[in-house]
């Protein structure tokens, strides 16, 4: 969805006796869910990183927000906001140096144009995503990790690649994991790979990665922020002391968190990074969430032990596990036990790689995809495919083109889902063993895998209960009138059924129609079906 | 296993002039995780339970713990210690009361006599139970809600039903939640159910149920005591007010704490009580852990909202979730969630309710267990078979009889697992969709619930990774040979397979035997194959 060129709209206050002036000069409005900057004058000597605070006061309607600042390098300050109400919001700025200290003004927060829905969250029912103009967010996320960080070419062709295709979310590392032509978040001070000072960050690199989460923005794309990772310790970027973690964590909060399409990823596969423990964690959670007031999306991802996705800082849970999507009540457990909406961010890639976790073909990609999707959760694409299998080079490391044959399944996929109940599927009675998501008495998915069963007993739970739950079904609801389809996820075929299942109570706590006892299947494997209300 | 005559030694210690004379008297000797008591005379008037405190301070070989204690009635107050180490303890009151403060003495925790193998604890690699002494605690619990609360014949026909069966927990309310002799934990104040005063028990309440609880030890089952539950709302005493609960807490903590058999299990489906939140189960964790000087295990039953099992104050999770346990990879993921052991106490019974929570076929109940043990974790027993349908007064509610046919394969099943590896069975690559536990290079077990393949690909995952994890097997170990067994879990039957399988590498993550590439099964659901390293 392209976002409008007006609203991003940029001030320079400077300081001294030209400040009234060029404040007059600032952009009186913006748009909702767009970004407000400002940008002063201020300190160039010693380390402004450190010796310089600056933020500004917010208030609009019925807000009031302290936003931090941050230091974009040759004695420019910037303060990013993304207002969350349309209606007038005055600022006033908070520093140490009295040349930032003060400054005022206000703005008009209009309202959004086509495209901008506001940011992602999490919906009240707790389980899916929505965004902030309630639209459904069907997340099917994708895994680059550096692609941020290679040539402007590299980077358009990748772009290019998305725009095209069916993904909504970038998983995206600020520090490199394979080669990139930008590698220096800070700055050098030394020919060494570990001659850098934490204390002084190269804005010119901020601004590269900004410039990739706006360009993913523009075509509708989620960028997952990954902040730390465990490989590369040669460098040592995610080996931090506490205080150069928090200077950076507050940096990356300030820097990009105003981007609507921001998601916070603290870590990639944080349990092999050796020099930090869950308290380190925990601690960098609370910081983040301290000093973002956008209040984006949180999450980490994990090597072998999950993290408590109960923690009160955690938005969802973002998990690897390529086993528990092989089965809708594993992936659909993962919800019981975080009771937050749960995206597998990683579940093994497609390709060609010599490992298990990058050699799946890409039927086995698409059907963690649908397990995912019956269990009420998400699931993350990469893939691996390269000519040398060198995965650093296939898209999950730099991004650049697709090469296999899942994405185009995964629009399929996408499309069904759209077709389907807001906010999402809901598993149903899934502690009664029942295997069918959507909405009870609506809509009903139910998905085969490998299993090639000749006829379906369409046999439905009878009740209306959802999610998790001991709760037995509803007994004695209205009869129904539903229509079916057989879908072929790999094939990408919808057939529908002729006529109507016409289901009415079996027992107490199951649907059937007698008069149509099951559905026939063809031999193939990856089929699904869908029962959906009728009027007949 | 019975337990010695001599472990319980109780000594009293009166007020006033007689006290040294009977100190005197006092037993010298204790063994190792029997209970010590010591009892004194004290205030009677006022509200003893309120009034007064009293508590000793017990130092024995490293260790220094306080140890509360209780008011027993007719002025008598105890301690109650269970000896953690043998040597010399020397103990002292305090108190609040004049006549119980600075009582001393000494006595010798002896070595624990034969079948004494001390209390159940978690085991270090998190994920299993032992005595204290090492001995693997192989746990096949039951439920009988309200058993303890039954006629002394009733109660003694179970203790006789539990002494032939192959259950060692057994879980049990303290308040009554089905027609019951023993009604009355708190001082009756009027005709009404809900007359009474929650600041005064009734001792004689409490003393019936230890006297259960310590029969239970005496034929070596643990008593997994249930403090709350949702289903008497008419007495309410799963509703009192904080300082009510707090009370109540702290006095079956020092009433019941010294039995080294006893588990605290919080509230049975805690999600059910209306009138506490997850705050307050949350405080009185934290209360109980404070109040418990013998740190005994610690859990929490849900129905529909499973408690976080990571908080610090859980030893263990006790789940409720009767499809869970129909497939080992769902089992295994709470382990994964728990990051402790894990135990299906309910999944659903067996027996002839009408409801699905109680109308599970022997079958199908034996199914979940076997399931659980591949899972690394285990699971829990009740039926319901009653000749009206009354769970009531079926063995869930009242004890008595057993009169399904799951417990003899149950006790076959304990066989299969105390021939099994130590501590426990852990899953082995379950997160590469393998379903095989027990240790690697030395016993596998595979489980086919109610599939029916006529042959088995023997092809064991090369790895020695256990429990949840993403690491890949390991490459290159040596081969190995392997005899198996055919398991029939429900006609058991251990039916041996010819000869050896010399287990060799089949790829990078795989292990095989070229010339015996699978196991011809029988035609029957149910089974179960066991490959355990041999010298052949």
């Amino acid at each position: 969805m392209p976002v409008s060129r007006r609203e991003v709209l940029v001030g320079s206050v400077a300081c001294g006796a030209a400040t009234l002036a060029r404040a007059a000069e600032m952009p009186a409005e913006v748009e909702r869910w767009g970004i407000w900057e400002a940008s002063f004058e201020g300190p160039a000597t010693g380390n402004p990183f450190d010796d310089v605070r600056i933020a500004a006061i917010l208030e609009g309607p019925g807000k009031r927000l302290r936003v931090p600042g941050f230091y974009d390098g040759d004695g420019i300050y910037r303060i990013r906001f993304s207002p969350p109400e349309q209606g007038r919001w005055r600022w006033m700025t908070d520093s140490n140096a009295a040349a930032l200290h003060g400054r005022s003004g206000s703005f008009e927060a209009t309202a959004p144009s086509k495209g901008n829905r506001g940011p992602v969250r999490v919906t009240p029912d707790g389980y899916h995503f929505a965004y902030a103009d309630g639209t459904p967010f069907r997340q099917i996320g994708t895994t680059s990790y550096s692609w941020a960080l290679q040539s402007d070419a590299k980077c358009a062709e990748t772009l290019a690649t998305l725009k095209a295709s069916p993904f909504n979310k970038m998983r995206m590392c600020v520090f490199p994991n394979v080669p990139a032509v930008a590698t220096d978040p800070f700055v050098r001070t030394g020919p060494g790979l570990k001659d850098w000072d934490p204390a002084r960050f190269d804005p010119a690199y901020f601004r590269r990665f900004e410039d990739r989460i706006r360009r993913l923005g523009e075509i509708g794309i989620e960028a997952d922020v990954i902040l730390y990772h465990p490989y590369d310790p040669k460098r040592g970027y995610s080996d931090m002391q506490r205080a150069d973690d928090e200077r950076y964590i507050r940096y990356v909060a300030a820097r990009f968190g105003a981007f609507r399409n921001v998601w916070w990823s603290m870590a990639n596969e944080y349990d092999l990074v050796p020099t930090k423990t869950t308290a380190d964690w925990d601690h960098l959670f609370q910081l983040l969430q301290a000093a973002d007031p956008h209040d984006r999306l949180r999450s980490i991802h994990q090597f072998d032990v999950y993290y408590d996705a109960r923690r009160p800082w955690i938005t969802h849970a973002s998990i690897q596990n390529n086993s528990a999507v092989l089965d809708d009540l594993r992936a659909a457990l993962h919800r019981d036990f975080a009771l937050k909406p749960v995206i597998f961010d990683e579940v093994a890639y497609e390709g060609n790689f010599n490992e298990p976790w990058g050699w799946l073909k890409a039927e086995e990609l698409v059907e963690r995809f649908w397990y995912g999707l019956v269990g009420g959760t998400y699931v993350g694409h990469s893939e691996t495919w390269e000519p040398n299998r060198d995965a650093r080079f296939s898209w999950l490391g730099q991004g650049g083109r697709l090469t296999g044959t899942s994405a185009p399944r995964l629009a399929f996929l996408r499309r069904i889902m759209e077709e389907g109940p807001t906010p999402g599927f809901e598993p149903i009675q899934a502690w009664w063993n029942h295997h069918v998501a959507g909405k009870p008495y609506e809509y009903y998915l139910r998905y085969f895998g490998k299993d090639t069963p000749r006829e379906w007993p369409v046999v439905l739970p009878s009740g209306t209960g959802t999610g998790h739950g001991n709760t037995p079904p509803d007994r004695g609801k209205d009869p129904i009138a539903l229509r079916a389809d057989i879908i072929d996820t790999w094939a990408m075929t919808i057939t529908p059924v002729d006529g109507v299942f016409r289901m009415s109570p079996r027992g107490d706590y199951e649907l059937h129609d007698p008069a149509r006892p099951t559905i026939w299947l063809p031999d193939k494997p990856y089929l699904a079906v869908r029962l959906v209300k009728t009027q007949g």
